[in-house]
C-alpha cells in the first residue's frame, strides 16, 4: 500500500480524500494556492505545500508544480480528484514518468474516453447501444447536413472534445443547421483549442442516468447501480439520486452489463462512470464515460456501502476489488443536493464572502461533505460549490422528507447559496412523483425562483 | 399518526427526536430550562415553552408545567427521552390521563422493570438466565450474609431502586458484608428514597452486553442485535460499539432469544434494553431492563439501518412494527465515542463554558449528535455529555481507524473534554484486540490519562 498520496485539488473532494488516506493510515499530501492558504485541506492534511497564486492555470493546473511538490515529498501516488488535472492524459503520464501511481486509468484510456466520438465509435463495437448519429467526427458542413436528414432532426451537434454544455447546440431544422454547426465548431475551437465536431439524434425528455464502475487490474469489473442526475441547470448537475425512481431491476441489470460491457472494451481500471441518456420509451442509449471519481459519488456510497474513494485508492495500489458483483446491492435511498454560493434570483450570479455563521445538521443517515468552517472566505476564483448535502432513507420519500428537515436546519449565513432552491425543488409535484428529465429546472425555474 | 409531540427533555435526544418529527411530518414542541433558552433544540423546534428554572427537579422534571405546555400547545403525544422523566411510571400514567399518548412502556411495565429484584423474579420465571443471588428482597442482615455464603463470595449488594451505579457495593469477603451492606442500604435511602435490597454473585471481568428491543401492541417482538458497552466509568458507559467481538453468531441468537423472551414475559412494548453481563466463560446473565430509548442508540441504527425514534413513534401511535426479526441484520460495524465536558485529568471534573471554536468533522460513515454550535454556553446545571461521535465502517478495525481519524478532526474550543482520552482508548492495545471488560478503563486510566 503507499505510503503518502498527494491530492492535486482543493475544496471539499481534497478534504473527502484527505479523510480516507487518513482511515487507511496513509500520509496525505495537500497543494494550495495563495487563496486558499487557510482552507481546510490545508489543515487537515498532514503536509501541505502552496503551488501558486490563486489563479488555477498557476496553481491546481500547474503540473511542473505540482509534480516537484509530489517528488520532493516523497510521495508515491497522487489523486488527482475531479476536475482540474483528473482527465489529464499529460498529466496522467507525467505522474508515472516521475516514478508515482496516477490514481486513475491510464493516460490513454483517458484520451480515448475525452475524444467524444472515438468513445462512441468504441462502444459500437462493443454493442452498447449509442444515439444514433455520426460514426466519428463530421468533416464538412455538407456531410452534417446530410446526416442530420438520414437520422432526423432534432439533433445534436457536439464537440468532441466537449464537456459541461460547451460546443454544443440543438438544431430541430435544416434552415438551422448551419448556424447551430458553425457557432457550436466556434465554441469548441475556443474552449477546448479542438473544433473536431460530431453528431447525434437529439432525445426528447431524457433522463441522465449514469453507472458506477470500479474495475481492477486483474480484470474484474463490477457497477454499483445508477446515479439519476437529471436535475441539471445548463448542463450542470444539481441533485442527484440513487437509485434512480425510473429504472425497473430489469433495466437496471441490463443498463449495468452495458456498462460493465462499456469499461472492459477500454480495459479500464478504477473508478469511472458511464453515463447514459434514457429516452422516455425506455431506451437508453451511451452518451460518455468519465474517467475519474464523481462530484455525485456518495449517492452510491450512501446505498451501497462501498467507500469508493478507498477502493480507487486499493485498485491504484494493485489490489484486487474487495467486491464481487454479487455483494452489490442497493440499499434504501440516497440524494444528494449541491450547495452552491450562488443568488438564483440573480441569474445565479456567485456570492463569495465569508461565511459568518454556520450551523451544519447532522442525525441519523446525514452526510455533509464541505470546506466550511466559521469565518471561512468563500473565494470567487473557483467553483461555487460549497458544500453537498447528503441523506440517506429506507426509501425515496423518506429520504426526500430527510433532505426537507436538513435543508431547513442548515444555516450558511454572510454568502447567498440555492439552499432555498433545492428545498423547493424538493417540494415540487413532480420531482416528488419521480417525474422529471434533464429539462425540470429549466421548466420549474420561474416558479422554483420566484417561490424562494 | 400523531400531529403534535412534546419532548420532555433537553440535549442532543432532544434534537435527535426533534429532527425525527419533522421527517415524519410531525410538529415537535420543546421544552426548556432558563439556563436553555437558546439550545438547539429550542431553535430547532416548530414550538418551545419555558417550563422553569435552571435546576432540572423545577424544568424538566416538573411534571405539572410540561403536561399544562402539552395539553395548551394541543398535543397528542410526549416524548421522554432518556433520564429525567423517561422511566417515571407516575408521569406514564398522568400523561394517559390527561388524554395524551406516553411514547414508551406502561406504567406498570416501567414499575415492574424499576424494581430490580422484581425483574430479576420476573426473568426466573421467563426462563431467563439471571446472576445467581437473591429471589426478591434481603430482608435482614442476617439473611443476606446466610445467602452471601450460599452462593459464594465475591458478591454484590444492590439496591432494588438502583442504577448508576448508586446503592451498591462490592463484597468479597464474609467479614466486610456487615460494612458493605449498611452502606449501600444508606445510599439507596439517600438516593432513591427506597433501601429495599437485594444480592447477586459478582461477575468478575464481565463484558457489559446489551440487547435492543422493539414490541408493537400486536405481540410483535424483535431484537436489533446487541451493544458491547464494556468500556465504562464507575458504571457510566463512555463507548460502545456494535456488534460485539465477543460474540458469536450462536451467541448472539440465544442472547437474543432470551432479550425477546424477557420482553415478552412483561408483556413490553415500545423501544427498550435487555442488559446482560456476560462472564469470561460465556455464561451470560440478565441484570436490568431500561424502559426507554438509550443513549447508545445510534450504533444500533448505524449497523441495522433501522430509526429506533422513528419506530418508538410508531408504536405508540398503535402501528404494527415496520420490520421482522429476518429483516434484522448487523451490517459492519458501529462505534459511539461519548463526547463530555470534563477534564480526566482533574479527576474528570466537569467544564462548563463558551464553545468559542467549533469544528465538527463529517464524511461517509460520520454521524455526530450533538446540541452544540459556535458560541454555545454548555451549562454546569446538567449532565457534562455535549457531543456523541458516531462512526460506522465495513468491519471493527475500520470502524475503530474512522473513529481515530474522526476524533483528530474534532475541535471544541473553550472547555475541556475527555476527547482526547478517548482517542487514546482507540489506540490501546487490548481495546483493539477486543480483550476489554468492564475493569477496563479502571485498570488502564493511570496509562490513559497521563498520555493525554
Amino acid at each position: 500500500m503507499f505510503k503518502k498520496i498527494l491530492i492535486a485539488n482543493r475544496g471539499e473532494i481534497a478534504v473527502r480524500i484527505i479523510r480516507c488516506c487518513k482511515e487507511m493510515g496513509i500520509e496525505a499530501v495537500a497543494v494550495y494556492s495563495t487563496a486558499d492558504a487557510t482552507s481546510l485541506h490545508v489543515q487537515l492534511a498532514d503536509e501541505a505545500y502552496c503551488i501558486g497564486p490563486a489563479k488555477s492555470s498557476e496553481s491546481y493546473l500547474n503540473m511542473e508544480n505540482i509534480l516537484s511538490v509530489a517528488t520532493l515529498a516523497g510521495c508515491d501516488a497522487i489523486h488527482p480528484g475531479f476536475g482540474y488535472l483528473s482527465e489529464n492524459s499529460t498529466f496522467a503520464r507525467l505522474v508515472e514518468k516521475c516514478g508515482m501511481t496516477f490514481i486513475g486509468p491510464s493516460g490513454d484510456v483517458i484520451d480515448q474516453m475525452g475524444n467524444k466520438s472515438v468513445a462512441r465509435q468504441m462502444m459500437i463495437e462493443a454493442g452498447v447501444p449509442v444515439v444514433p448519429g455520426s460514426n466519428g467526427s463530421i468533416t464538412s458542413l455538407e456531410e452534417g447536413k446530410e446526416l442530420a436528414n438520414k437520422i432526423g432532426y432534432p439533433v445534436l451537434i457536439k464537440a468532441s472534445a466537449g464537456g459541461g454544455g460547451r460546443g454544443m447546440r440543438k438544431c430541430f431544422k435544416e434552415e438551422d443547421f448551419e448556424d447551430a454547426y458553425k457557432t457550436a465548431k466556434a465554441e469548441a475551437k475556443a474552449c477546448f483549442g479542438d473544433d473536431d465536431m460530431y453528431m447525434e439524434k437529439l432525445i426528447l425528455n431524457p433522463k441522465h442516468i449514469e453507472f458506477q464502475i470500479l474495475a481492477d487490474n486483474f480484470g474484474n469489473v463490477i457497477h454499483l447501480g445508477e446515479r439519476d442526475c437529471s436535475i441539471q441547470r445548463r448542463n450542470q448537475k444539481m441533485m442527484e439520486e440513487s437509485p434512480s425512481k425510473a429504472l425497473s431491476q430489469e433495466l437496471r441489470e441490463q443498463m449495468g452489463k452495458d456498462a460493465i460491457k462499456a469499461a472492459k472494451q477500454v480495459n479500464y481500471r478504477n473508478a469511472g462512470t458511464i453515463e447514459f441518456v434514457l429516452a422516455p420509451d425506455g431506451k437508453y442509449y451511451f452518451i460518455e464515460m468519465n474517467t475519474r471519481i464523481q462530484v455525485e459519488h456518495p449517492v452510491t456510497e450512501m446505498v451501497t456501502g462501498v467507500d469508493l474513494i478507498r477502493e480507487q485508492i486499493r485498485i491504484a495500489a494493485n489490489l484486487k476489488l474487495n467486491y464481487k458483483q454479487s455483494d452489490i446491492c442497493l440499499n434504501g435511498h440516497a440524494i444528494e443536493c449541491r450547495i452552491n454560493a450562488e443568488n438564483p434570483k440573480e441569474n445565479f450570479r456567485p456570492s463569495p464572502g465569508i461565511v459568518n455563521s454556520l450551523h451544519l445538521p447532522g442525525g441519523f443517515g446525514v452526510r455533509i461533505d464541505t470546506t466550511l468552517y466559521q469565518g471561512y472566505q468563500v473565494s470567487s476564483h473557483y467553483d461555487s460549490m460549497i458544500a453537498k448535502v447528503i441523506v440517506h432513507g429506507k426509501n425515496r420519500i423518506e429520504a426526500i422528507r430527510k433532505m426537507r428537515r436538513v435543508l431547513s436546519e442548515l444555516v450558511i449565513d454572510g454568502i447567498d447559496t440555492n439552499q432555498e432552491l433545492q428545498y423547493f425543488i424538493l417540494h415540487e409535484n413532480d420531482y416528488v412523483k419521480g417525474e422529471f428529465d434533464t429539462s425540470f429546472i429549466e421548466n420549474h425555474l420561474d416558479e422554483l425562483v420566484n417561490e424562494s
